[in-house]
């Protein structure tokens, strides 16, 4: 079994620690980094590691169990699922997920960050998903 | 003075009326929908628009006085204001939008919309970009 790929938090975010370890390895798991049947490190490896309470990623892994993703083993830890594909997004999903790129583009513009930094980074996102 | 430009929140989404109001009218700021000089409603009249309690539109405005963007009237509402061109973002905040970016495309991917539908999404965020 290949190493597990790197899950890397910023402990002085103002995100949540929990949210960072749902989203962190949430793109590992879209992204093919995480292929089902691998193993996760375990609640308290993982904790220790990252330097944060167990309890906050046995959150994160829950989160990602009721997602469908993972398979949560008592104490032990967890094991990637083969996830059946998700059924189609709803329209209301789809105008959600435009409303977010379209704030998060404005939260760019008002932070200061160049029009065509911010079109640089889109189009990299647009590569990432032929991959 | 023009209408002003359309404000609409969904009152049943899961994000908060309050920041669903300063994304909305940040969107307008940045985009010159709503241009220096301009008046916003009243908060009373906004809240009773989106029907909301005026303390959520308060605290709205409050958020966007903060960032730079308005000008608060004791009880009468708002103005836009000229805003310098903000500092260039630091290093770590286009770390932080990067990882935003990436995290949004894994969500929309583990919600079942389709890569193609993404990359058109972000497509057309950077086609608005160039107006």
């Amino acid at each position: 079994m290949p190493p597990p790929a790197k899950i890397r938090i910023d402990l002085n975010s103002p995100v949540p620690a929990y949210r960072q370890i749902v989203d962190a390895i949430r793109v590992l798991l879209v992204t093919g980094a995480m292929v089902p049947g691998a193993d996760l490190p375990s609640v308290r490896r993982l904790a220790m590691e990252l330097g944060v309470h167990f309890n906050t990623v046995g959150e994160a892994y829950r989160e990602l169990a009721a997602e469908g993703w993972l398979d949560l083993r008592h104490g032990r830890g967890a094991t990637v699922l083969s996830r059946e594909s998700p059924e189609p997004a709803s329209p209301e999903r789809l105008q959600e997920f435009h409303t977010q790129i379209r704030n998060m583009v404005a939260q760019m513009r008002a932070a200061g960050v160049p029009a065509v930094r911010i079109a640089a980074e889109l189009r990299s996102a647009i590569e990432s998903l032929k991959s």
